[in-house]
Order: C-alpha cells, then structure tokens, then sequence
C-alpha cells in the first residue's frame, strides 16, 4: 500500500506541513487520487544523519553479507512485484511488455552485484610485505560515505529506486538515500518499502537506505548540499545533472558527482552501407521509436555521406506510419513537441507520423544548415531523430569533431568502407563512451565490459561508467594500510587470504 | 644552458612583453641573475592547442613506444644530472644528499611506469563475446586527454617537471602542458630541455610536451580554463589546489582535477607506547625535521593519550637543539614564521630551538584549547608540530572525527592497545589515504601498494591516489567497443591478443 510519505530510515513519516504532490495516468493525463509529501528540510537532514551513522557499521559488514542483503532486496521486490508493475504502468504509460523487461533488469542487475560481492575481488588487493625499500603496504578499495541517488523519469525501475546507482551503491558498502522521482512516486515507494524490509530482515542499522519524495528542486538541493553525503549518482537531463553537480562542487567539501545527462548518440552512415542494408532504414527507425524514443541511447543525429534518397524515402514511409505509445509524462512530451517545433522554425524539414495521437517524427537538414546553429547538436528526448544530409565522409568527420561528448557513436559501413575512414574512427572515439561499429545505440547490455558514461556533457566524469559492475567504482576509495597488525587488517589484505580472493603480491 | 624562455612545443620562446621574474638562492635568499620570462596569453593557448593536436597521434602510440620515450626521457634527464642538481640545490636550498635522493626518486619513478607500459595489462582490457544475451562488447582503458600539470614547489624533480603527474600522464598517452613552479623556474627549465630533447629524439609529435614559465597566476588559471586541457594534476597549498579547482569546474565542461593539497597528518600515541617506547620522541621529531618539514606527509599533529610528560620533555630537549636547512623559500618561511606566532597568540606554549637561524619548533596545547579554534586543524608548513595533550582515548577519537580529511593517520600502540581501540582506527579511516601502524607517514614508498591522496581537502578526489602506478587513472577513462572488426580494435582487445597481456574474458 502507498502512503505518499518520505521513509526516513526505517519509519515512513509524514509531516504535516508538507507540500503534497500528485503522480499522473502517463497514458490518459489525469490526475492520480495519491497524495505525497514533499520530504521537509528536517526530514532530508534527518536521513543523511542517519545514513551517516549507518555507514559506520554497514561499511565494515563483509562482502558476503551485503551479497545476502541484496538477495534479499531481491526477494522483497518480488514479494510486491504485481503491485509494483501495476503502479509502474499508470505512472510511465509503458505497456506490459517493457514493464516486465525493464523488473528483470533490475532483478538481473542487482544480481550481477551478489556474484561480484560473494566472488570479493572487486577490493582489489595488493601487498608488499615489508624488505629493505619500504615498509609492509597493503592497499584496497573501501566505501566512500552516504551516497544520494535520483531516481531517473525513464527507468522507474532500473535506474531508480533499487536501480544501477543504488545498488551500485549498496553493494559498494555505501548507504543511500534515495531522491525518487517525483513522475512516478508511487512506484518509486513501493520498490523503498521493499528495500527497507530487506534492511529490516537483514537487521541492518537504521539509515542504510531512506527515500525523499518531493516535487521541489529544493529537496535533491538541499540533499546534495548536506555535509553527510560523500556522493551523488544522477540519470537525467542536462539541466537537472548539472544544477546538482554545480551545487556538489560549491560545498566546502566537493564531493563526486556521477551524472549521465543524456546525448544525442549520433549514428554515421557510410557510402557502401546507405546502398546496400536494405534493412537500415527499418533497424534504424525502430531504435528512434523504441519506448517512444525515452532511452539515453536512443539516436538522435544521423548523419548520411552520399546519395542517401533511398534511404530517407524509406525512413520517411516508415515514420508516417508510426504509432507511438505515450511519454513518461505531459511535460516531457511538451518539451518534445517544442523541441521539434523549433527545429522547423529553424529551417529543419519535419515529417510526422499520420497516426492519430503518435509522436514519431523525423527531421531532415543539410550539413550546411546543421552547422549553423548549435541548437541542432542538442538532446531531443523523445521517437525523434535529425537526419543529416553531409558531401562527403570528411565532412561528417569535421562536424563530429566539433560536437559535444556522447554517451555512443556508431559507425555503420563495410568493413573496408570503415577501415579506410581511420580518422573518422579516431575523432568520433574522442567523443563517446561507446563506440558501435553495427546495429544500433539502444539496447544497453548490463555486462561487465559495458561503459555507459563519457565525455562531458553525456556524463559529469567520463571516468566511470554507470551500467555494469564497474560502477561500483564511482563509490570506492583507495585505502593504505602500512604496518597493520594482522587482526586490524580487513580480511581481503590478510596474509592467510580468509575470503580465498585474488590477491596481488607485489615488490614495488 | 637556460635560457629563461617558455617551451611551447619544440621551441623555447620568448615574449618581448612578458613580466620578468627571476628565481631567489634559497640559502642567502640572494636573487639570481637569470630572467624568467613569464608565458604570454597567446603562448598558453599555443601550447594547449599543439597538445590538443598531439595527443590524436601520440595517443595512438604503442605502449611499448610510449615506454621508450620514457627511456629516453631518463637518459636526456641523466646526461644534464650535474647541472640540474647545481640549479636544484640553488633554488631549493635543499643538501646534495636530498639533491641525489630526490633525482634517483624521479628516475626510478619513471622506470616504475616504463614496467608498466612494457607489461601493458593495466589497460583492463575486458572482452564478452557475442551470444544470446548480447552483441561482441570489448572494454579498455584509453587516455582522456592533454594533462596540465603543476610543478611542486617541494619537490622540484619528482613532482615536478618529470614528476610523477607528469610521468603518469605521457605514460597513459596524455600529452601535458607543464607550468614550472616559479621557485625553481631554471631546474624545472632544465628538466624540460631533457624532455623535449626526448620528445625530438623519439620523432614524437610537436605538443607532446610544453613547459610554460610565469609567476603570475595569470598563467596557471587560462591554463585550467583552455578547452584543449582535458585534466589537472598539482601538488601544493589548500588556496592554490582549491583555487585552481575551482577554475576547472567554473568551464563549459569541468574536467578532473587531482589537487593534492597538504595535510596535517595526526599522529595518535596511545598509553602503552608512550610508556614503552624510549625512542619515539626521536624518531617523530626527526620526522617533524626531516627536510626542514617540507613534506606533504610530515606530522603537523601529535595526539597524546595519558601521562606525556617525560614524552613531552624528551622532544623539548631535541628541539631545543635541533639544526635546519634554509625552506624552499623565503615566503614560504615567512608564512611559517607567521603561523607560528599566530600558534602562539592563540594560547599554544612553544619551544623553538635555540640554534642560530634553526626554525624547528613545537608547539603544545592541551585539548580544551585545541577545540576552541579551527585554525589549529590547518596545515602549518615546515619543520613544526602541535602537541595535542588530551585526557583519554575516546577524546582522541572524538576530536579526529572532527578533522578534515587527511593523507595519512598513524596510530602508535602496542597491539592490544591497539585493538582495544578498535573504534579509534575505524573513525581515523574515515578520514586519510593512507593509515599506519608503526613508523612515521614521511617517506612515502613508490609501489603500486601505496595510497597518496585523502579525502577532501588532502585531495579533490579521494577516489585516486598521485603516488604509484594506480595514478595513471586519473587520466584514463574506459571506452566500450561494439562488434568492432578485429582490423580496428586496438591490440589490447584482439582475439589474437598481440600484446600477450592479461585480457579478462567474461560471459556477463
């Protein structure tokens, strides 16, 4: 059952001087009956002290206990899963198919931490025993402190409540206090209510998790601002990610701030491909259109090298025929429709789907026009794409270096079409996290060898990556033990190797 | 030979409108004969943007050439050995004995990298097949950029112009545009004369390396603000690191700043020891003294536990007799001098040494008046420490909870003192890069082991350390590559692993 209130620690607690909020029906736009509170100044503090003191004691549990606490989120989760799936669909409007897909993430993500915890390398240990240059000097990773984390609009599930940072979080030894999103605040309480069984069964200390709900920027502010929290992982759009990253860095105490905050992904299309994929246009439309266009990979720059009338016609017919679901929410589909509106008073040619209420739209520009306003290089979150008609593949190549940091670049071409634009390669590597060389951006695979970051603006340190067990990254800090007694030493830096993990020996 | 001249690029160059500035004989505080010819507007931007268009080619070198360059940088260092130790000693002040220890220091540093190219698996080269659950993802390390690096005005060789900043980011395949420390503008000239001959000699691209000099902070801040400078590595002062910083996240695009900024590094005696240990007063002055106190390590507060008194009169007496070098320079010593007496205004009993022109002193205050001012949590720079009398352990431990963030702690006691204090190692973790056990925090060793770096304000990012060879990821990031043909992937990522390095097959 919801209750609209913010969970401080262990208790939901509402104050009664809060300002109330309301989720909307994603799909039909009305107003849904729930009321939330905006957590109070009180109330955002209260959490970070507690997560504050819980880092103390959850900190130093062993890797093999986290790993039994985020089984049992898992178990939590499930426990609830047809309520939760229930609120999910009312308050983003995705249908059943995406609602299930994007449950089984979340489980498959937190479960990817419970096999790096009980495997326990991750620590990365290294020791030199002392000899004659130095002293014995053991060092491994340790958490860095409270970690806030904001749920993101378009992955109610996986990147919010008990999503990627969380859990990264978590499993880092890290608590978490939990910004949930204020577009799907009912979903985002029944996932903490589950999360806090799990703290509560796992009789972990009270703190280790605690959700805000709140509507106000002054909420995330004011958590970013408070000195018990050492850092920040954040999924959304440019001018949220960097409002909190300004406001982590004007602290007396900077601390890390992950942000993704979105990227246009742009997709270049060589000579050879454009003549001879008859599919392109169909894989390519369907990565636009793929959740109505909400995924921070969805393409939205294509840029073509050659005679490329065949394939725009197909991509034209494709589009016109689009049915599309709704947004996540009436805001962001306003911001869409604007955005598309002010690539037309630009000069963009736009071409709409004929569907009755569908989104999908396409745009075409010459590289000439394109370069004339940075406007163009710009996000459009939603089923859109700027197709980009460019002389030749040394042209896309000065455009690409002059665009923003991306979250993905692809390269489409043969083999040999590829390997003779080398440069090509190279520019667009200096831009992107991640670097496809066939099908599309979308379609995120949680692996370890996944980076979903890169240069600024796609990410606030291109560093880190915020998708796969590497994440855990953005929450660790190296620590040097020199001389250590045995007993004090933590398990993964003892000569007898308790935990049986990797241990590096070194001598310098 | 110096000439006084900015190397930008190749070329040593010299501005007809540049300020003029000279270095100072640490010993008799004389001014030497040699102009300095502070880095114009335009010659900052040109060594930024030669950077920029470096770093396409030299990022694309080998390891194992980029580990040849930095062999050649070793020999080009040692064959002008004699003349940059005469200029070291000049305008540091610093013996020949320190002259000799810091030049094999710097040398050997770059060897420890040259291992590392020449090994090549610290670039984590992560490969997942393609199957079921995903397409052929490949991740890797790769360089993020031209590095602007700070000489130290403490370690004129090893962090400086071929420190271990700079080392660490030519060996990542980061090109750096090096600002000299004005203190020792003609060592640090030198040094880069030894680079760019290396640079030359490998038939390196022009940019790779350039050495701006200038006392102005004019020079550091457009530095820092140059959109071709893609990261920051400094060694120094709180005002300085955090002033720069502060710069890096003003830009369009903030970028990494690894600022170590000092520290005072507490030392806790605990009850046993204090009793025990006949030779502690010697060995913590001595650390106090080393180097006339110019270590970023070096012990600035010493927390004794119960009855101190014969402590307190043993290091009264070595104090009182002790002999220092001159400091790095005179406004260093004069800002020492002056933090001393404001020691002293505020209540601190000091005792300096009796010797002529020595500046060791301590001070000793009891812990009601050491919570009365934060000012006696600041770093005082130089041959001095602040004894901390306080009334049991626990209070030790309260008032290290409320320290800022530190590069090391040390805890002395004997093991069962120890580990009865468990709390007080838990809390004193919280705060430092590195804890000891035994021993003194100078002398950092160089290995792989080592943590330099702290939480905020030791470092700006805790997450990483400047010392060892983990400091080359400071300015790597990882790039995922998506069913790349084999022709383009980089070595490290082959299926026929050309480099015979460690890659980490995984499924997920």
């Amino acid at each position: 059952m919801i209750t609209g209130k913010s969970l401080i620690g262990n208790s939901f607690i509402e104050d009664k001087d809060s300002e109330i909020f309301y989720t909307i029906n994603a799909l039909d736009e009305s107003i849904l009956p729930q009321k939330y509170f905006t957590a109070s100044i009180s109330q955002v503090d209260k959490a970070a002290e507690l997560a504050d003191k819980a880092f103390s004691v959850f900190s130093l549990k062993s890797t093999k206990e986290r790993a039994k606490f985020l089984i049992k989120i898992i178990s939590e989760i499930n426990k609830i899963k047809k309520e939760i799936i229930v609120q999910y669909k009312l308050e983003s409007g995705f249908p059943e198919g995406r609602a299930e897909i994007e449950f089984n993430r979340t489980i498959n993500q937190i479960n990817t931490f419970v096999n790096i915890l009980n495997e326990g390398s991750y620590v990365k240990p290294i020791i030199k025993l002392e000899d004659e240059n130095g002293p014995d000097l053991r060092k491994m990773f340790k958490p860095i402190g409270p970690i806030a984390v904001f749920g993101a609009s378009n992955f109610p599930l996986a990147f919010s409540t008990a999503g990627g940072d969380t859990i990264s979080a978590l499993a880092a030894g890290c608590p978490v206090v939990l910004k949930g999103h204020p577009f799907h605040a009912g979903t985002s309480e029944l996932v903490s209510q589950a999360v806090n069984s799990a703290v509560l069964k796992s009789e972990l200390p009270e703190g280790v998790f605690s959700h805000l709900q709140g509507k106000s920027h002054r909420v995330g502010e004011q958590l970013v601002s408070n000195k018990n929290i050492k850092g920040v992982g954040f999924t959304g759009s440019y001018l949220g990610g960097k409002s909190l990253y300004d406001i982590s860095q004007k602290r007396m105490d900077p601390i890390p701030v992950f942000a993704e905050m979105g990227s246009s992904n742009p997709i270049v299309v060589l000579p050879d491909k454009l003549k001879e994929d008859e599919n392109l246009a169909e894989q390519i439309s369907n990565s636009i259109l793929l959740g109505t266009g909400q995924f921070c990979t969805n393409p939205g720059l294509i840029f073509l090298s050659s005679d490329s009338d065949n394939f725009l016609e197909q991509v034209k017919k494709i589009f016109s025929n689009s049915e599309t679901s709704s947004m996540v929410h009436p805001s962001i589909k306003e911001n869409y429709i604007n955005k598309i509106k002010e690539h037309e008073n630009l000069g963009v040619k736009i071409y709409r789907s004929k569907k009755n209420n569908s989104l999908a739209s396409v745009g075409v520009i010459t590289s000439e026009n394109f370069l004339k306003n940075d406007f163009f290089k710009e996000e459009v979150f939603g089923p859109y794409s700027l197709i980009i008609k460019c002389k030749s593949v040394n042209q896309i190549t000065e455009i690409i270096n002059f665009l923003p940091g991306q979250l993905t670049g692809t390269i489409l071409g043969s083999s040999n079409d590829i390997i003779n634009n080398r440069n090509l390669v190279d520019v667009l590597e200096k831009k992107v996290g991640r670097l496809l060389f066939k099908g599309v951006p979308t379609g995120v695979s949680v692996t370890q060898s996944m980076c979903h970051g890169g240069p600024f603006p796609a990410s606030t340190d291109s560093r880190f990556t915020s998708v796969g067990t590497d994440s855990i990254y953005r929450w660790l800090r190296p620590i040097s033990y020199q001389n250590c007694p045995q007993d004090l030493l933590p398990d993964a830096l003892k000569d007898l190797n308790p935990l049986d993990i990797k241990q590096i020996k070194t001598k310098n």
